[in-house]
Parts: C-alpha cells; structure tokens; sequence
C-alpha cells in the first residue's frame, strides 16, 4: 500500500468533509435535540453504502449494565446511528470508529462572536459549539473512509461507524451500543486533544446538592436561613477534598507529575424565588475526578462525608441536612496501559506508525483531566479504545474552534491506521 | 354613635368576610396573575354599591413621577380597582383604604403542609399565600364599611377601596392610583403587623448583579474563572456594606433601638449551564433596606462602590466588571412623624381611640423593617397614611397563616376609625 496514495486521497476528499463537518455543526445538537444531527448522518451513512443501524435506546435495556450512570431526563429522543460497512474478505481486524454527536450547551448567545451553530470559518479555524467536540472527530472517521474509497480500495474488515449521543452528561449512548451487540478488536475515538493519543483518563461523577432554606419576609431575615448563601461553606469543603484528592500520595501514577489532575466543578446553581424573600432553596450541581482504578463508591462516600461535616457546622443545616443526589456521569477512569494483551499494543503501535508518518514526529501521549466513551470499550468489553483526535480550543467555552489542517492531518493517520489495522480489499 | 353597636355589626358580618377572604385567598394572584382576584374584587364591591374603577395601568402614564421603580417585565397584565364610595353630606374626612392583592412566589409546593391557595382554617387561623399579606386586610377594609351599612349608615365622606398589584416589587399599583387622580385626607392600610402602628418604614432598593466567568471544559478548570463562586466575594462586600449601614451613628432617630433595620437579602441566584463546564455566567438579585431621609442614589453609589471594590481584588472580575441592574423596589423610607400638620395628629389620634376601645389597651408603635405602599400617599400625596393591620405568621415563607380573631378586631377598629373620621351618614 502506498502511503503517499492514501494522504493523497484525503485531501481529494477534503473539500466534501469539511462540508459535511459544516453542515453538522449546523445541527444544534445539543443534549434532547440531536435527532435532525443523527438524521443527517444516518442519511449520509446511507448514500456511502453503509448498512444503517438508527434506535431509540430505552434505559431498561442498559440501566443494569456495567458503566451505566444515572439518566437526567428520559431517553424518548435518544437516538443513536451505527453505520457497518462488512468486509468480504474479513483478512484483518475489526474496528470501531466512534464519536459523539451531543454538544454541550452554548450559554449566553451575546459572548459568542457569531451564532455558535453558523459553522463559520475563518484563519484555518471552524467555529461552532461542536465544532471540536467532536463533530470533526466524526467528519474524519467517516472521510478517512471515503479517502480509501477514493483509491478504490476499502478495509479488510468490518467497520462500524458510531454517532452516539449522551456522551457529555452520562456516556449512556455508548453503553447502548455495547448492549446492540457492536464489539471489534479495537475502538478509535478521534477526541480533540491536539493529536496526542490518550494513555489515560480520568473517571467523572456528577451530583447535585439540594439545600433548603428557612423562608421569612426579608424584613426579618435574622430569623431566617439564606439557602444561597448557605451553600458557600459547602463548596468551600468540597474544594478541599478536591485540594486533598490532588495530593502527591494520593495520584495513579499516570498523573504523577500532574499537579492538579483531579477538577472538581461548580458548574450550575439555582435558588429562591423573590429578592424580599430569605430564599427557602437552593440547587446546585457539581463535577468531580476521580483516577482511573479509583472506586466511585469510594469518592461518592468521601463526598458525603465532606458535605455532611460541613453542614453540622451550619446552623440551620445542621438540622436541615443537605440531600445529595447522583444523576448524570457516574464514570470510571480508564487507563490504556491497563490493557495486557497483544491487540492493546499492536493497535497503539500502528497508530503510533500512522501519525508519525503524516506528523514526522512520534506520537505523543497523554493523561487527561477529562473523561471520554473510551471507557466503555476499553473497561467493559475489553476493546483497546484509542482516543486520537484534532486540536481544538474553547470547548464547552465560548467561540469554540477547531484547527482544520489539524482535522485533515488526524483524517490522513485515521486512513492510514485503517489501512494498517484492517487491511484492504477492493471495493 | 353607639360604639358596640358597630363591634357588634362587625361580628354580625363577620362569617361573610371570612368567606371573601377565602374565596380572595384562593386566587393565586402572584405578580401578573392578579387578575383573577382583581375581577372577583371588582365584581363584589359593584354589588354592594361601589362605583367600581377597574383599569390597566401604562409605564408611560407613572414612569415620571416621584416614587417610580423600574418595572420587571410589563405592565400588559397590571390592572388595578378601586370602588368609590360617595358621601351624599360630604360632612367628615374622606379615606382611602388601600390593599394590595398581588402575593409573593410560593416556593417549593412540596415545603407547604398544604396547598398555599386552599385558605384552609385550623384552630382560629387561616393559612395561605397571601392570606396575611395581605389579603385578610383588604377583606377588613371591606367589611367595616359592611357593618356600618349593617346598621344603615355610611361614612359621611368619600371612601375609596383600592385594590392594587405589584406591591411586592414596585409599588407602582400604589402610584398608578394617585396618576389615577385619586386623593383623601387619609390613607390606611391594614398591613400585618400586628395591630400595631406603624410609625416608620424602611425604604428598599433590588438590584441584580450579573457576573461573567472564563468558561472552559472543566477538565482546564484552572484556566478558567468559575462565575458563580466569582459571586462569592460580592455577597461579603455587600453584607460588610449592610453591617456598617446598620451602625448605631448611621441609623434614622425611629431605628436608633433597633440593632439591625437594613437587612441585605441574597434572594435569587441563577448561574451556569453544565456540571463539566466552568459557569460563564451569574446573576443574582438583591434587596436593601434604606432608612427614611436616605437618598436612594447615594445607596447606590455606596453599593457600586461595595461590589466593584471586591470585583477589583478577584482576578477575572478585575478585568470583566460585575454589571449591577436596578429592577424593582426603588422605594425610599417614610416616617409618619414627618408629617408636620394636624390631619396626621388627628387621624393618629383617631386610629388610637379606635384601636384602645376594641383592645383594651393603647396603640403600639413600630418602626417596622419592610416597605409598604404608605410612602405614596405620605411622600408623595401629603396624605397621612396609617399602617394597621393582622396579625399573621410566616409571610413570604412557608404555611403563611392569619390569626382570624385579630382579623375581626382590625375590622372592629377599622369600622370606629371611619365613624370617627369621616363621621356617619344614613345608607
């Protein structure tokens, strides 16, 4: 197989995958509404010859699977697409090229510069909520694909092309998929972490802390309890929690020089009703890392521990104990290194080939402070799952972009790790 | 006049009122939603006679005058009544008597014991949302006039019931009616405060302040600025603010007893639209007591100073100034001493006998820590305005409720007041 021939073919191609990447970004497809994105991609898998696979998944069927994490809202309009293209020689492995097609909300419209669905480009950079994360990711999985075709050529194995949503809030859309029966000898999810490959990832538990308030007119305020501002010595001890989980003896070793590896976010708050009323409640969601290997029972127990103390401090909440509920990630970290087998490094090593070729440089590793679908191939149905993706910047920010001669060097590795992985038969 | 005649007429009346009261209760006239309350209103009072004034009021019509606040939202939905009673001798003082029908948010239903509209009655107290604030006060209003009528008289003056909305943010139903054209020689208003007088009120400003933050996917929290805890340092900088302001050399003469007057209530928050995303964005909304005599601009002032001095020593806030927004109560304080003639001292003079006889001990004062709708018709109007009413427990909070038999007493003294003051003619 010629290389050159391959690289080639992509940027032939590269015209019709930036446009497929537009008109995806195009989509608003955050978390509820990704039908018309899953429509799309289920129309375009199908005019490309796939074999289309589009469900509505119901939680009963994945709820007592491992990896399963509590459902925010229904899964009604959860809609997941699998496009297989079968090989007829079947010479080489199998492969799963994953990505999600949910975004993250955009929040306020006026710090966008542009509408954050205009796909606008500008400089060698696609804007778009998505953009990045990881609707290119999804354009070069197919279009790497499409290259191969271009040469007349397709692999020499089965494929299956996933879009999968949730997996912003619970990874649920690619549990699904293991429950449909979708299982190959390896996974590549093309995150954007700027073409690094991600030897590790961090494990992600979301929950929501419900205080309630002692309401009065404000005209007696001393007689009451600000549920608002009765959350500030909360977050103050589940900052320290995070600061101890952080500490040195405390890392897996993949984060040994990490300093900081494990994020605990505030990222919502909701409270009371009415400026002259002492607020009676107040709602406030939270993000916590774990390390890979690290048990969520474990961090959920500490977490408790931590918002309890903190409340017998409180007055009022001493008496009032703060209700902590899970729902959304419940999400264990995943090391790649964990992986024993032969097919673990045999996979990584042709991707490793892949992107040194197209990069000129060996491919560099990293453990990352987030989480991705990885987990679920890589824990739950012993599939090495590389996470290999373009440059991005400002995901779940503002005027979030992405680097597209980045998107074209991951789409030209992606050919060339197919080639090497599956092989190649005529088409 | 036969005193116990008219303690007697009242209690003759009195199941009626505390059926109208019920029936008031049971409209959940929160602000915007007073309609329906308006129109039960306005149809009881045409059938007992009034002369019945039921009109929307505009922005445009009030938005000039003294004593406006900024409106929340508009004013499609703002319609107030007022039944006019007119004496044929014209022989005493005219009256208004003023209510306001709009009741504040109930909060969380599942914190009530039972439906906050069910007016339910248990051991001589009505409970609901609004039923002390202030709905048993406009049923007093009403149903003193009812028992003079009992007795074939009526005041010898023209009465004006006002029924008005948006005291609870505003004030402006209260202003709408003076635009209206409507005047007296006095005002009462049957607050809840315990049949006790009120001597003096805080004034009250809302404002909201809203914070950006620098949002990343919180797997870089560390780059970025969490707006939510950014809010954090401003709530101190504001209760440094309200703890000076309550000073003992800052408080008016009619406080000077009191060691906390100016409550600052953190009453609303919102922010952020993700558990893995840095919050971009906050608002909360605050309300401040202001002491009479205080200029409402110079609180201001001293709370932009507050907020942009704490936003000046936080990294990100530094360079992305907190936005304040003045929506709602602009309200200055009112002192009844403050009125200099002899109508004040006469109509004080009046209430007192009034209250002595049904009490059996003199009128208390209170220079209470709210605002009421008084400040128009004292400030602005030059009208006495007499504060007396229930009392009730748990306003703006949980299972609000009405003691009855101090409902049927404010009746009482409010039947004597108007024999006093506007004198009795035949009905």
């Amino acid at each position: 197989m010629d290389s050159t021939a391959i690289l080639h073919a992509v940027d032939a191609v590269f015209d019709r995958e930036l446009e497929f990447l537009a008109e995806l970004v195009r989509h608003p497809s955050t978390r509820g509404a990704e039908q018309s994105a899953q429509d799309f991609i289920a129309g375009e898998l199908a005019g490309l010859g796939y074999e289309v696979d589009r469900w509505r998944f119901d939680v009963a069927d994945i709820a007592g699977m491992p990896g399963f994490s509590p459902v925010i809202g229904n899964y009604e309009d959860a809609v997941n697409v699998v496009g297989s293209l079968r090989s007829r020689t079947r010479g080489g492995r199998s492969l799963i090229l994953n990505g999600h097609v949910d975004v993250v909300p955009t929040g306020p419209l006026d710090m966008w510069d542009r509408g954050p669905f205009d796909a606008h480009i500008d400089d060698g950079w696609m804007y778009g909520r998505g953009a990045g994360d990881m609707k290119a990711g999804l354009a070069s999985n197919l279009f790497a694909i499409e290259a191969l075709k271009q040469l007349g050529l397709r692999p020499a194995a089965d494929v299956f092309f996933q879009s999968v949503v949730e997996e912003e809030c619970t990874g649920n859309g690619a549990l699904a998929c293991l429950q449909r029966g979708y299982r190959a000898d390896a996974a590549l999810i093309p995150e954007p972490f700027a073409e690094k490959f991600v030897s590790s990832q961090v494990g992600v538990i979301w929950f929501k802390v419900r205080l309630k308030g002692l309401p009065t007119h404000v005209a007696y305020a001393g007689s009451g309890a600000n549920a608002i501002e009765a959350a500030i010595p909360l977050f103050e001890a589940l900052h320290r929690l995070e600061h101890r989980m952080n500490a040195p003896e405390c890392r897996h070793h993949d984060y040994a020089g990490h300093s900081h590896a494990l994020n605990l976010n505030i990222g919502k708050i909701e409270g009371g009703d009415w400026a002259s009323s002492v607020p009676a409640w107040c709602v406030f969601d939270v993000r916590m890392g774990v390390f890979p290997g690290q048990d969520l029972d474990e961090m959920r127990h500490m977490i408790e521990e931590a918002v309890l103390e903190a409340a017998r401090s409180h007055p009022f909440l001493a008496k009032n104990r703060p209700e902590i509920v899970y729902n959304g990630f419940a999400a264990e970290g995943y090391s790649f290194r964990d992986h024993k087998g032969e097919t673990a490094r045999e996979a990584l090593a042709a991707l490793d080939r892949a992107h040194s070729l197209v990069a000129g440089k060996p491919l560099g590793h990293e453990a990352i402070t987030a989480t991705t679908d990885a987990r679920f191939f890589g824990l739950y149905a012993d599939t090495p799952a590389l996470v290999y993706g373009p440059r991005a910047e400002a995901i779940h920010g503002f005027n979030e972009r992405v680097d597209l001669e980045s998107v074209r060097r991951v789409t030209q590795s992606t050919a060339l790790f197919i080639a090497d992985w599956c092989g190649l038969e005529k088409a």
